[in-house]
Formats: structure tokens, sequence, C-alpha cells
């Protein structure tokens, strides 16, 4: 006997390479750029969300996450690991994957890849808070770490804010050499820098992604000029920071949830009550963003559970009618929903 | 240009078609005590466990949960959905599936369907629990609730306990119908009953697995004779009991995980800092189980996240060089880690 699986058992999946052929389909700056879009009207929509710090599960050597939402409607949640130490291995640092569900009957209507899909709304997500934070006019970026990360953040801000000129840094000099490698024909101007100092140089716009799991300084306070934007994107856990406390203190601190934030990104160098403003308020205008032009403004990102609520919608609706998927058989579907025993029986 | 997934890249999938055909390889009830085997063996590594209340997303209509656990070599995980009107519209209450990984690399090494596979291992938790806690030789079991879980409940019993005699009562006589067809034939003897004052009739073991989400009494206080075990399975949420708080103040209760059972098992009935037993300790010997042959011993079962640990974990080495699943891949995995960009570029 074949079983076959009915329809509402079978959830469409989104394989690595399923994704990166959506991706193309789609085009990465367009992606990027509709991603920043879906994020922000979710965080507009802030108040109806169920919101929690992730739940981690640390070891040794990293740590294992699961990171869910819900607006309601859907329900999400991510699986994201993270492990300085594999990149050594050739391994992966970061990988994920995650889920999207109706929230009405509790079943899966997605499961795909987020390894690539988390660098693109990660991306997304410095991009939008550089929109709403950074001096306008911004066209100069200083790229700090040149790592998984670097490409899709620069890509998004060429694609969402204008930027056309990278400056690029990395402590190791051929992490740097991928990164033009991969920009080059993209239509940004790419400058490589052999010191942070250089690279800061004339940046309106500074992002830092490293992943190294320790309290780094990777910016000082001398390095950082009056009125520049800074995306810390690589410390995302608790005892990983990139920037020294004295940068912190001195700019204006824009967050995504604050109770997750306060364990795992810049701020945890700063008392329990260091003042910071959500980003979501911002972009309601509830708060207000940049003052002045001389000011300092951080926007200290940890990722959250809403970005990829809105990244797993968005390929949700983006694969249909694609050949972007395949279907899995993973919910078990009897006839008769009392008689789970007798569909295993009946199959043998 | 076609793209290969390495190896690294791959994750197992056991579809709900697959865990039916490896069921019947392996057969049910050797699964079945199997499940409780392995399980047990984890219940005496208790301590080593990372252990949480399961993470609730609740909606009037039902919940979706994730139910994480780690012994600092395996991660695993289960979502899984309760939505008791599920039933009405044609769908299961409890769908679930599950995925268990390696916690030195943070990668996944299983993706499985565990709708069947939180069926067997529910069932394997009561039989293990029965083994430990029921009256010496008993031989009958009551079964209150016919529905989804009932058959697996009645094979572990079966299996694992020396159960030889059924009696079926339901509210709804189609969902007894139901559980004798499927029963029939497997080695048991069914008795069909019209009450549930009927069913408990010289039963030494009583398993009750409803579904509503209220407040229920399927059993009241002086339906129960002294010297039963009692298995309550179906009360597994806020909100939702199936026993008569009588019954509960006048048994000796036996539970998985004190802060989740508190908020989700009948003892939501009783005082905050009612008695309860570990079941782990009974199983160590660090505590005592049934103390008399008169005492009422009442297993609180609401489902621990070591349970389904376990069984992915026997699911994921019975798998091993079978036809029983297919390789997913889930895990992006570029020749250098820090060239996920590059990899994407490249698929173009």
């Amino acid at each position: 006997m074949t079983l076959k699986a009915s329809k509402l058992a079978m959830v469409p999946f989104v394989s690595v390479d399923n994704m990166m052929r959506l991706v193309h389909h789609i085009g990465i700056e367009t992606f990027i750029a509709d991603l920043a879009r879906e994020i922000e009207a979710d965080f507009v929509r802030w108040e109806l969300f169920d919101k929690t710090p992730r739940f981690g599960s640390h070891s040794d050597v990293g740590v294992i996450e699961l990171m869910p939402t819900s607006d309601g409607t859907y329900y999400a949640f991510k699986y994201v690991n993270g492990h300085p130490k594999n990149m050594g291995e050739g391994l992966q640092t970061v990988t994920a994957f995650g889920v999207l569900s109706d929230v009405y009957s509790g079943y899966p209507v997605l499961f795909s890849e987020m390894t690539i899909l988390t660098a693109l709304r990660t991306a997304a997500t410095s991009a939008m808070a550089t929109k709403h934070l950074a001096a306008p006019g911004a066209t100069t970026m200083a790229m700090i770490g040149n790592g998984a990360q670097s490409e899709f953040q620069c890509l998004a801000l060429k694609a969402v804010c204008g930027i056309d000129t990278v400056r690029l840094y990395d402590i190791d000099p051929a992490a740097t050499a991928k990164c033009v490698r991969n920009l080059t024909g993209l239509g940004l101007d790419i400058i490589t820098c052999t010191t942070p100092e250089d690279a800061i140089e004339g940046a309106q716009v500074i992002t830092v992604a490293t992943a190294d799991k320790d309290m780094q300084t990777i910016l000082t306070d001398n390095m950082v000029g009056a009125g520049v934007h800074i995306n810390a994107i690589g410390g995302d856990c608790p005892g990983k920071t990139e920037l020294h406390r004295d940068i912190v203190a001195r700019s204006s601190v824009f967050v995504e949830y604050p109770p997750q934030t306060r364990i795992e990104g810049e701020i945890q160098q700063m008392a329990p009550d260091h003042p910071v403003t959500e980003l979501w308020q911002v972009i309601t205008g509830a708060a207000k963003g940049r003052q002045s032009a001389s000011e300092v403004t951080l926007f200290d990102g940890v990722g959250f559970a809403i970005e990829d609520f809105s990244a797993l919608r968005y390929v949700h609706a983006q694969i249909t009618d694609t050949p972007y998927y395949v279907d899995l058989d993973l919910v078990a579907d009897p006839d008769d929903p009392r008689d789970l025993f007798g569909m295993i029986k009946r199959a043998g």
C-alpha cells in the first residue's frame, strides 16, 4: 500500500538551495528592501505581538536559541545557534531554520532554512535603523568585520539608505579580500582599509559585525566622531560586546526589545537602567530619533523574533506559485482525527 | 548550474509516512517498550538536563508550545500545538514535530514528525509510571476517554506492565467503537462500558485521557477505590483538569517536573505547595513510590521535554541504515564559512 499524505498534512519547505533560487528570482537588493519594509510594518504593530527574550541553551562552546513570537494570526519561531569556534572547523558560526504557523489551527504552514534568511533580515533591520537614525545624506559607510554578515550589511544600506561607498576593515585581510570580491560589480565604491581608524575616516555610518565571544573594543572612544550613526551587530550574546563603554555612554542608544538587549547587547556593559529608546517608537513617531547633527546614534542590534516573523511571512507569500519549495509530509492527518492509531495500523 | 548540498548541510527528516513505516519495522509494542526504557534511562540522569517549563503562546482557541531540553551532548526541542476545537473541524487536537541537535556544533542532526512519536512517548511514560507505582500484579485497566491517545495507552500498559484486560469508556460511544476496532486482535481482552463507574469496576489501573479545555470531573471521589493507580494524562494545560480535587487530595501525587505540572496538571487545583513526589526520584530510589496496598497513587502526567528528547534520540539511532528518512538541505554550508554571500552569488 502506498501512503499518500493529504493536503492538510503537507508543509511547504524552503531548502537552502531553494532560498538561494528565490533570492535570485526576486533580486537580492529588492529582497532586502522588501524585508526592511515588512519588518518596519511589523515594528509599527509592535504592541500587538507576544514578546519574550529568546530562550537560550548555553554550553562552553556556544548557544542554541529559540525565538518565538506571534501577532495572534501567525506564530513564528526560529532555531538559531551561535558557535564562534565553528568557523575554525569549517562550519557556520550561525545557522538557523524556522517555522511559520497558523494560530487558529496550530498547524505549521512553512518550514524554512533561515541561515541565509537571517543574514538578509539582519541586514534589512540595520538598514531600517540607519534610515531612521543616520544623518540625512549619508553616502559612506565603514564596515568593520568582513565576515559572513558584511556583504549583506553593505548591500542593505545601498538598497535602503543610498550608501554608495563602503570602507572595509577586518583584522584578517583575507576576510576583506573576500568581501571585496563579493561586492565587486554590485554598484558600490569599495575602499579597503588596513586599520579601523582608516575605515571610519569620512564615514557617516559605521557598521560593526564581528563574531568573537568576548568583550572586545573594536572601536574605542576617540575613534568615533560627532554625528555618526553606528550599527553594532556582532555583540549579540551575554559576554560579547564590540564597543568601548565610553562610546555607548556618549551615544543615544536605540534598541529592539530592551529586556533582551540589556542581556545581550552593547548595553550589557552599562547600568541596568541605562536610558535607551525603542526603535519601534522612533518609527511610529512616539519617540524621537536623531535630534542634532552632532549626536552619535547607536543601534544596538541583537536581532529580535519579530524580524524573523516578518521574514518568514514574506517568504511564505513569495513562494506561492513558484517552484522554490517542496511539500513535506510533516503533520499526521488521519481521516478521523481521533483515529491516529488506526492510521498507523492500516499502514502496516 | 546544479547545486549540490554537502554532507554537513543535510539533515535527516522522518516524515509521518516514514515514522509509520519505522513503527511497523520495529513493532509498535517493542517501539513503546524501547521508548519506556530510554525515557527511564534519561529520568535516571534527570539532574544532568537543562530543564524549564515549556514556552507557550496561548490564543482563544489553543496553544502553541516549544519544549526544549539538553543533556550537554544533545539538544532537543519539540513544537506542539493543543487545539481542542480542531477535532470538530477534522484536524488533530495535538500535532507536533521536533529537532535533535549536536550541542558541540549547534547543527541539527534530526528533524522529525512528532504527532505519532508524541503519542508513543506519552504512552511509554504512563507505562513507566505505572510500572513503578501500581500495585504488583495489576492486570486490568480502565481507559477513560477513547480518543487519539487511548490505544497507545492500552498497548503500552500491555507491553510494559502486563495488563491483559482493558475496560473502555468514552462519553461518545463512537470513540469507544473505534478503540475496540483498533485494539482487536492485539492480544487484549476488551470490555466496553457505558458509564465511567462501570469502566473502573475491578480495574487496578485507571488511565484518564480526555481533551476538553475545561475543568472537568471525569472521575469523582466516590468512584475511586483503595489501592488503584491513576494515570491522569489529558489535563495538560492551564484551566484543563480531569479529576475532582478530592481524588487528588487523597492520592499520593507523582509528577514529572513540578514547576510545569503545578501550572498544567491536576495539581493546579491544589495549593501551590501541595506535596508531590518527582517520578525520577522514585526511579532512582531517592524517594518512595507506593507505600501500601490501599494507597491511591496518581501520576499527574503533563508531558515533559526530556521524554521528547529520549524519543528523538531513539529515532535518530534507529533510522541509521534504514530507508525511513530523507535528507533535507537545511543548513547553508559554504566552502568558506565566512563566505555565505559568495555561495549565494555563485548560485545566481
